[in-house]
């Protein structure tokens, strides 16, 4: 049995103003409308032997994670761990290897895969996929290894030494973490190195062993944390308790780099890590002055430049290598060269609290999404948006009272005493202070306006008496 | 008596984003929050003699441009000359002076100056004015030359000859329409030539009788104008009828380069006219850097770069020489150095009818403005905003109901066959085909969130019963 494991972790403060702590890389929309999670998703869901994909991911970030899945057609199961505090890769590893052997049995070979990376050739991905499955059940490590194009700076390489049977497989001589310009062009010239994609396979008797011999620390905590967490429901949320605890360590220092039955093999499907606005301004087509374009741009004497706007118009008159980056609340405007420097500007945004570099005017909800389209003395205006079947819980508020007009989709609410049915085009008030709740029990999405009044508008005043999500 | 004449004309497409036919460059703000038009109205009301001021401009800026001059304090009392249709300044100038002269007398001495032009000084304006004046009671076209700082080729220069008296006065040997970089140079080298500063000072008298001696088909329609407009009550709304067939001439080329007595006075005062996005940018105190900002944002090695942005945050990375521009609908970047091909974008917009061409996001009215903050299928969201004592048009719309929810202030409604009074935090509902009316009978302003639904919501499904701006 092959078991994907998708690790939805890294926020990606490079695609920021897109990409914010609240709404991570593999969350953002591609030019091409999908996201790095859904494609991550089709990608492990149609390979041989699959029928469940495991997804390791903070607890935040469940959700969000569930809607994508479900919005995407594929014909697996979910299971998810689901961590309260980030521990890096090996910790994730060893939770994942040890809930895995324990539910399907300790050969079942796990492939461990970023879920915010893009891989081109899904046949050749399958083909790379099925001579590590066939290495992993001979007890190795197996890691991919991307034929580098350039002396790239910003990846880690893999120096591979002897052929492995015929499979092109190499045994892995050293791992070598990002390496200077000079390092990185000699590496090309020799030819045996190649860059590591960060996709891990192996059985889960094997990397609990390596584990165990390498980092045993991490591998009790990883036992003590799942024996004091209900592994039986899902989603598996992992205790703090011991997981706290957890040294802070990537798989690759804990086991890889010293490992010894661990190879590479050749992933020559197109890969790339979309690690700036760069290489997402590569996944749109340029025209013939290399500009490229998501979204709506009138360009007079622009070269070489990428614009990517939501809904503004953009306007470019003799600028050159640059990146324009617009949404709603912040817009970046970058050197190409500079694009690896966007973390940076989130870096300096964090330290100052500014809200761009948490989070976005559009707030994802378990039962769907609400965007503040004004805020004034004493009011603020949401457009809020609820799934078919989803709720809202049973809530109070003690400063606000709200209107809600319904402009599409039917609306269940609970006002005070009463339980009504609002329409298209009618409303209802809720004075503060009275339990209410919104319900979505249509088939189409219910879209409604929101105007709330009040001293205190904070998201804050808020009572939950019942929750479908647990949020009480 | 000296009646300023405030000629308030010009589009500034090269002030787009910001400036559209809208909303025109007379009426953008400037970094420190006032409009060109609001100092240019204090400029000349404050100037000895003056207790009226003269504004020509298109009806359509009518009510904008009376909210300007009621939110400015000046001791003065306004009048206005309102064209339906735009015919250069010549005619403009021609109808001014008939209708000053029938008002005040033909000795009335006129000011002209353009709404979007930026003075500094005003004292040495002052004393300018004072010489200028004077030279106009002895018959003298004076006009106003700025000292060269760089040989401008985007203005007009006037070659100065023998001095007039001892008030630094010259008398103007010849006007030049924008010359190439090389005689602009050349004219700065020879110390005689000056910048046309667009400001003319006359009596009605001399001008009136300099356009019947060069232009005298201009003076005519100017006349039939007049006498086919009622010009005894306020504003005088000048009518098409004649006025469409006025020659379209400026009043430089139709009089100044051909009478002869016509003087120089030197403006020694700080002049801009505002031309261009780097004019804009030279208003803002610069860092070390060279980076002017206003607005929020966070640069990381720009150099030379002007930000404006109204609400969103801009984050400028390795950038230099550029203008960004950000605007809720639309967007500029562009080099320094092309800032005057700002207005090539326009133009293409308007080819393509864009909106953003032509209108802002935020629509004044008479009676205050409104802003459409979202719109989907079968509903679209206002905030609106009525000033004090004001009152929308009774009307009615036919495909489309309307939830008001007041957020501040008090609303009077007429809705149907009632009449109520709404308290913020309050709501009313307009189904489809019922009359209605909404007034600010308080003495602050009146904030409602207008949520609209209806198979049609275009602003021209509105049918008006009465309205106090006359647009039934």
């Amino acid at each position: 049995m092959l078991l994907p494991v998708i690790m939805s972790g890294g926020a990606g403060s490079r695609l920021w103003p897109v990409s914010r702590e609240t709404l991570t890389k593999p969350f953002i929309e591609l030019p091409d409308g999908r996201t790095l999670l859904q494609k991550t998703l089709q990608r492990t869901a149609c390979l041989d032997g699959v029928s469940e994909v495991l997804t390791v991911t903070n607890k935040e970030y469940y959700f969000l994670t569930r809607d994508v899945y479900e919005a995407t057609d594929t014909n697996v199961s979910h299971s998810y761990l689901l961590e309260t505090i980030g521990r890096n890769t090996a910790p994730a590893i060893a939770v994942a290897a040890l809930h895995a052997a324990a539910k399907h049995g300790e050969d079942v070979v796990l492939l461990v895969m970023p879920a915010d990376h893009l891989i081109g050739n899904q046949k050749v991905f399958s083909k790379a996929v099925t001579v590590a499955t066939d290495m992993a059940v001979n007890g190795w490590i197996v890691t991919f290894g991307v034929e580098p194009s350039t002396p790239e700076t910003g990846y880690g390489y893999i120096e591979g030494g002897e052929s492995i049977g015929d499979s092109g497989a190499r045994r892995v001589v050293r791992f070598v973490e990002k390496p200077d310009l000079e390092t990185a062009e000699k590496y090309i010239a020799l030819g045996r190195f190649t860059w590591n994609a960060g996709i891990f396979c192996f059985t889960a008797k094997t990397i609990i062993a390596a584990l165990a011999e390498y980092v045993p620390e991490v591998l009790e905590i990883a036992k003590k944390t799942l024996a004091s967490s209900d592994s039986k429901t899902e989603p598996v949320v992992l205790g703090e308790e011991h997981f706290a605890s957890s040294p802070d360590i990537s798989i690759d220092y804990a086991v890889m780099e010293r490992a010894s039955k661990v190879a590479v093999v050749a992933a020559d499907f197109d890969w790339s890590d979309i690690g700036s606005w760069s290489a997402m301004a590569e996944l749109v087509q340029s025209d013939e002055r290399g500009n490229r374009v998501n979204g709506e741009a009138l360009l007079v004497d622009a070269n070489n430049c990428y614009i990517q706007s939501d809904s503004r118009l953009v306007a470019g008159i003799g600028i050159d290598n640059l990146l324009v980056v617009d949404t709603p609340d912040a817009l970046l405007v970058a050197h190409h060269s500079r694009a690896q420097d966007v973390k940076t500007v989130v870096k300096q945004l964090k330290l100052e609290s500014h809200s761009a570099a948490n989070y976005h005017r559009k707030v994802h909800r378990p039962w769907g999404t609400y965007t503040v389209l004004e805020e004034g003395a004493n009011f603020k205006i949401k457009c809020i948006k609820v799934k078919p079947g989803a709720s809202l819980s049973l809530q109070m508020h003690h400063h606000r009272s709200e209107h809600w007009v319904v402009v599409s989709g039917i609306a269940k609410v609970v006002n005070g005493e009463r339980e009504l049915l609002i329409n298209a085009n009618e409303s209802t008030y809720i004075p503060a202070g009275h339990k209410h709740r919104l319900e979505n029990p249509g088939l189409l999405d219910l879209v409604i306006i929101e105007v709330q009044s009040g001293e205190y508008l904070g998201e804050d005043d808020i009572v939950r008496f019942q929750d479908i999500y647990g949020r009480t």
